[in-house]
């Protein structure tokens, strides 16, 4: 399996009153590394967008390990989970500075069409792509 | 079981491209939704910080169904979906103006003291708190 | 001159560490007094854009006099500062809870054709609106 | 002067329904820029909060030129634009990937104590960090 590694360096906005990172901003994260995936396969989500078509996310999961602070640089692992050809589940795990996880996750993704949010096959409308994907999920 | 209802009016800064509100977004409404739900059941989350007890999630679960745009209004539905003395689990359901669920959602949170992120138990700190939590579990 | 009146409550998302509301959020909190201004002139942001109209921010300043805190509500008063036909300027006073001002600000916008991001002048699409704006700066 | 330089690839969630960066956002990027600077100069701004002292932005000013969009990297250049031992005003200029000027910004920030907001003097409290400030106006 193909695990996309993706640098970020704690926003003072992105921190709350607790003195930690808002936990909503994880999911923000977790889409900063969904980008460095796709990027990492050759792929770009902007290019995908402009020929049309949305990936929303229609599930999520996250797990709160370890709280981050200001000043820390989190890494994203990120990787394909499940993919069926229509649906795919990343995974992710958060790892803070010193190597413990802060948190980890899944989301599962739908491609839909711009105009309509009508469903789309991945296989059949993105080949080169489907064909990343399988090979993402099996890849070291 | 009590549910506490909170119209959200949605923000342009709430948006993104895609032309819907973006995913991370619900998280926050969720945590609207609580504040709402904590301040029916007479409590102040804003007052127990000020005691120094934090209550961080350590799971988060949400389903998109639907999504919303600017210029609609979403109803929270809050509630509490399971709790033990130690951990409570709320549940939401997001209504979209036309009555449909834009999203469903389950959270789980700890009570711990801010200064050592340490958990506390809610049942011995906060008994009143407590038995409100219990009754909103059961009350119609 | 008409002031419009915006009730908005602090959410713990919008705290950072320092424990009061981080300052980019009065920027949205600006859109969300500048929506209601709109909304109370007989007019939707939401619908202008659908018809193909962006009304873009060109020029922000705000003084920032006292922070706020979870558990307050904020006021946002909004008014039409200056109008030519082609440029707005909102003004921008945010109360907190005590009445003292939190912040002032003015921001200035064009309009758009969504299309080509080409200026447009409100007073020849929009005469109605035109009008409202006109009244709205000599409104008591 | 000194010129601080941060690249900052546009995340999803920074975007609106407009296509382009929502304009809140540049101001988390000036921040971004700011501690990017101090951090340049050799010093920590997450040190310093540790040590008890705040720096809020009293006052905050941006003009726009040009939208950035998804995809896209801009590169933040930030400098001291004026210091006088309590007052530090900071300038900006936001790069587009094609070197155009997307936005220009200063701002201007005080020095207080976490515990009372209550100001105190740079110069006096950290003149390490002042003969910094000082040197940075004049650096090429």
């Amino acid at each position: 399996m193909f695990i996309s590694k993706k640098e970020i360096e704690v926003r003072y906005a992105e921190t709350d009153q607790m003195g930690v990172v808002y936990h909503a901003n994880y999911v923000i994260w977790l889409e900063v590394g969904r980008t460095q995936l796709i990027s990492d396969l050759g792929f770009s989500y902007a290019g995908m967008e402009e020929e049309g078509i949305l990936s929303p996310v229609v599930d999520l999961d996250i797990k709160y390990k370890k709280p981050m602070k200001f000043g820390e640089t989190a890494v994203i692992h990120t990787w394909v989970e499940e993919y069926t050809g229509v649906r795919v589940k990343y995974g992710y795990e958060i790892l803070a500075p010193s190597g413990e996880t802060a948190a980890t996750a899944f989301s599962t993704h739908v491609c839909v069409k711009k105009d309509t949010f009508k469903p789309i096959q991945f296989k059949k409308h993105y080949p080169e792509w489907h064909r990343a994907y399988e090979e993402a999920k099996k890849r070291d």
